[in-house]
């Protein structure tokens, strides 16, 4: 039996997609640009064979059947035809599929599942049918064949930073996605992913969308006149590596998001009292240094990235851990250690009155147990393919190899290392906690 | 010696003020609209009287003798020259003045009192130097001199409905405050003023404003293109007394506010948890009735101010006060009494299934002493004089009457009613969790 496997990363968007143009298509009322995240913290894997056993395409995620949604069903069925115009030979590309997808982080938790798992589709399925970019019809299909799954999935099929512009067509051929910058290209950018506990009810970003569409005058005019200028002065920044610029704009157009969000009816909150704090923490973080060190960004939920450069990443990780401490450990997944402990200095200066202009003193934000875990992650690249050993799929049975490693030591969500039991009780509240906070955040 | 007392209402804005146009003509970047409310529950009091016994004007305020600000200076000045020029008798408008005023209702809690105080000094200052909108230099001249003192105590001047037009003038002097509808205009309509306590650091209005018009793109667009219209469709809402017009106006005009707050930089938060549940509250109160009953909105602060018709008001009550139990009673300023507790048919509908069409079932919030008091109050009447016997300034010894009685049962804060002492306790509790969330909460 034939099996390919692929990995795909999550991105996050500095300049935020929302609202759609065509629901349809899955086209954007605006075009956003994202950063890819390293594949070592957050990565989606999925493995698609096929087989004359198969009396219907079947859809396994993190080691359940899934019934397969219509949006997975278009995105098969584009692949499909498309490797039937290249390849002239249709038999192989109408049989059923297994298609066996996992992640390696907390899946619609808000951190962009949605986007890594489609783009991992059409990878695995590029690699399938062996298509390849130099196979597509218009520049960009294979995007936008993924964006027809998630939109934001058609940034996650490239590494580093990534632009979709929305495109004029009617028929969303020009909908796609860009590399602005390769993966190498700002080897110092950090991204520090912090889960949050969401105890409110979140809306999922199609309805969102779908509201804010309706009812907020404030997203008309953001689309309008204010996004187009920004993408020019984001791409700007990251070519330039200015990381002020590209800080001060990524705070800018994530609260400006959520701006339009408030602006809805009824009004839409995605921040809770931990992302908050967070934005105030950040922002003392930066008048206390006297320049933009660090910066937020919030999608379709509480959970924040934090971007900054290395220099920082230590500084800014142990703020975290010290204002939003876990009872257990806090868990960081992350290629280095960090200690957890802000140096007195750093203290110092952060509740020091002089230092800043804030009217106010500054009190340091404790809240324990809001943040439930960390990614410290960088800019990586984009889907690529797996070797045989890492596939989902046996190959003899045919059959998802969860069904056969239930009973090893091998979970289903592949973190490369060993779980320590504490780890795993993380990874576990995380995930039952934000369970209930929409299998739709495809953001 | 002579002494004249004035009572000034406080306002709430249905269509909001944020933005200055000209920061010491103190006129606004848009024209905005507002609700009197009834003095019976909130209400500020100011007496004046000269005397050659005063060498410079002095203020008290809430029994505590303050420094004269610039404001006070400003609005003081323009009313003596404007007598000298009516009078043409100069002699007595030179003297320096001593200003008595306190609040019925906690000061500087984001309840209008700035507004209610500088309407009030206006007031007083007409009545001490005999002038009447007859004397006028130009329409609304009195209404534009209280602006100067604070921006939203322009509508305070009057009752009923009121709209401030921002002018166009460079002299500000066609940045005044016109009635839209008069007192008893709209009988039903009440509003419940919800205190709640902040335990986040606030913005104060004035830099809050300033940093909003200096950074939000958003703002600008709500200025240019929004509020024009917004305007005339509320007033056109009020005539009709057209609830669910009125309502779902001022709800989208609250959550564009804030909007715009959020799209500030760095982000300015009003809203705290409690006035997010009670948005929710309200908004699955108007989807179990099917209709607009009930609306919210929030100044510059966490507090709600929720408008309602006369056959909703009680069970609206109901539910603040099962939703946010308070874990003494819950005081309720009102001109009648409530029922706490709300009918269990209405909590079924409430956290009926069937009842909406949100995806989720409704939780009913529950935030125990997060709503601190409530005022349930109608719409009232303009500025007005006092007898004598209500004066805040003894004519015999000259005095403010606070150190006479400072021994005696007459708190300063002048509720008309005798406090219990766990009402005491309460509006002591409210008073000092809101103390530092800004004396510049003037919109």
């Amino acid at each position: 039996m034939k099996v390919v496997t692929c990995a795909a990363p999550t991105n996050i968007a500095v300049i935020k997609y929302w609202g759609k143009a065509d629901a349809v298509l899955n086209t954007p009322l605006n075009s956003s640009l994202s950063v890819t995240l390293h594949q070592d913290q957050l990565q989606a894997t999925t493995s698609v064979a096929s087989g004359s056993a198969l009396s219907r395409t079947r859809l396994w995620l993190n080691g359940q059947e899934q019934p397969v949604n219509s949006r997975v069903t278009t995105v098969v069925q584009e692949m499909q035809q498309l490797a039937q115009r290249v390849h002239k030979a249709a038999q192989e590309t109408q049989q059923p599929l297994l298609l066996v997808s996992s992640n390696s982080f907390p899946t619609a938790a808000g951190l962009a599942s949605s986007a890594a798992g489609y783009a991992c589709l059409v990878a695995a399925l590029a690699e399938f049918y062996h298509l390849s970019t130099a196979d597509e019809e218009f520049p960009g299909q294979l995007s936008a064949i993924a964006r027809q799954g998630s939109g934001s999935a058609c940034r996650s099929l490239h590494g580093g930073f990534v632009a979709w512009h929305k495109g004029q067509r009617s028929d969303g051929r020009d909908s796609v996605a860009v590399p602005v910058a390769d993966t190498l290209h700002w080897p110092e950018l950090r991204a520090i992913v912090c889960v949050i506990s969401d105890q409110q009810k979140d809306t999922s970003s199609t309805s969102g969308m779908q509201r804010t569409k309706a009812t907020s005058p404030l997203l008309t005019y953001r689309v309008e006149h204010v996004v187009a200028d920004r993408m020019k002065t984001m791409e700007k920044a990251i070519l330039a590596k200015d990381f002020a610029a590209f800080g001060m704009l990524t705070m800018r157009d994530s609260n400006q998001f959520h701006a339009t969000c408030l602006d809805s009816m009824p009004p839409i909150f995605y921040l809770n009292e931990t992302s908050r704090e967070i934005i105030r923490l950040v922002h003392r973080y930066n008048e206390q240094a006297g320049r933009v060190q660090a910066a937020y960004t919030f999608d379709a939920g509480p959970n924040a990235v934090l971007f900054v450069e290395e220099q920082h990443v230590q500084e800014l990780v142990s703020l975290v851990c010290h204002c939003f401490p876990n009872s257990l450990n806090m868990t960081i997944k992350a290629s280095m250690s960090f200690d957890c402990t802000p140096s007195r200095a750093l203290l110092e200066r952060m509740q020091s009155k002089v230092c800043c202009s804030s009217e106010d003193t500054f009190e340091l934000p404790h809240l324990p147990d809001s943040v439930k875990m960390m990614y410290v992650s960088r800019v990586g690249g984009g889907t690529r393919v797996l070797s045989v050993d890492e596939a989902l799929i046996d190959a003899v049975t045919g059959m998802p190899l969860s069904y056969q490693t239930a009973a090893r030591s091998h979970p289903l969500s592949r973190p490369r290392s060993c779980l320590r039991s504490d780890q795993l009780l993380h990874y576990v509240v995380a995930a039952a906690i934000v369970v209930t906070s929409a299998v739709l955040l495809r953001k």
